[in-house]
């Protein structure tokens, strides 16, 4: 049993992937925001890459009851419901709907991460609860990080590492050198995270486009037990059996 | 001025390389056969990716003179003159030779790493000696880890944390986040490098293949301070303008 970690979307091949249980991360924003809206009552989330794809299915699935969210660039797509900030997601906004969401890396890293035997969505704000679902078949993880643009950001590979490290030492998990890596960087860094990541670039640049509440609301840690979980039918669901 | 690290041989593209100064690291042990060489006379090292390609070019060349070198799988090739442990390729065995290079992962990222603008061979052995030389263009760099089967590996990642640590605080360079990780993570290690390998995958392997005395050979730093250089004409020579 060991765990892998793969740092960008664009390096979740099928065969870093396939046949291992999966976890996907996006803390800013995307993953965040799905745990966000699960939490809150959607009914399901459906990732999908482009913003014509995005307006196609939620033209298929009758627009009642769907809602458009998602970002270009950090800024909401013209045209959607909602943005790509978890603080939007409220119950009032979200209880039994379904919403088609597309983001620059985060959907990609999940879609990529299609061949996955089980692909659940992990965040800061869940991630425990991964960690345990993971554990629980006790078969080969790769925890896969959104990145940005086809590179490593740190605020994923921090979260990578917080759960390669619960793996580790909670469930026995051995862990492959860069997943070493990660379970480290999060443990010198863990008492301060805002301040391991002052100085790194998707943070400034989250934070430079105004987000500071949203980078405070992704950066809590084990505040929800949920596990949202990717179907092979393409949505996201909080049972995974359903 | 930015400092970024690409973590295995086949991340090594033309995107993340193309134009900028470059340093490649096969700690274990391709590059500090190389410049293990260098340092003992050799005229010049040829790295190529197949053994085909590697009779093809000696024959090409004439056999005089030449030296065949490499692994597969970490162990001699048939008819080859030398391996990969660099206490073989000694003064008295390679002194103004000309030695046809392939090994699993170190000689492809050297050539994966051809769009660079420079590009140079680094080691332990000979780390700040080329930090020197990649720092005084004042040019954006990549430094590119052979790692192994294109997994990250750990020892390379260290050579590539000093590198980076030295590049941002004696030079001034900022750091892409991954290249700010491997830095943490050399700092935390520096004392210790062996211990901090000791869990760590490819050097089990080596050491489980009975090559102690490279390993402790391949950790020395700063021994000397010369710095090969990759030619356009596909050899890598003492002089990077000869």
């Amino acid at each position: 049993m060991i765990v892998d970690v793969v740092l960008w979307a664009g390096d979740a091949s099928g065969e870093k992937v396939a046949g291992k249980d999966a976890a996907v991360i996006d803390v800013f924003r995307a993953t965040s925001v799905i745990v966000e809206a699960m939490k809150n009552g959607a009914e399901a989330v459906i990732p999908v890459e482009t913003v014509r794809e995005a307006v196609d299915t939620a033209e298929r699935l009758g627009r009642d009851g769907i809602l458009l969210a998602g970002e270009r660039d950090t800024v909401m797509i013209e045209g959607f419901d909602l943005d790509n900030s978890p603080l939007k997601f409220t119950e009032n906004a979200v209880k039994g709907k379904t919403i088609v969401q597309t983001t620059t890396n985060g959907t990609r890293a999940i879609r990529n991460s299609r061949q996955a035997a089980s692909l659940y969505i992990a965040s800061f704000l869940n991630y425990s609860a991964v960690c345990e679902k993971l554990a629980s078949p006790g078969r080969d993880i790769v925890i896969v990080c959104s990145g940005r643009e086809d590179e490593y950001t740190a605020e994923d590979g921090l979260c990578a590492g917080a759960m390669a490290g619960q793996l580790a030492e909670k469930y026995g998990y051995a862990l492959t050198d860069i997943a070493g890596v990660m379970a480290e960087i999060y443990v010198s860094a863990q008492d301060d995270l805002r301040g391991r990541l002052s100085s790194t670039r998707h943070y400034r640049h989250i934070l430079g486009r105004g987000y500071n509440d949203d980078i405070e609301f992704c950066l809590q840690r084990d505040i929800y037990g949920i596990v949202p979980c990717y179907h092979a039918g393409g949505y996201i669901h909080l049972e995974c059996n359903p």
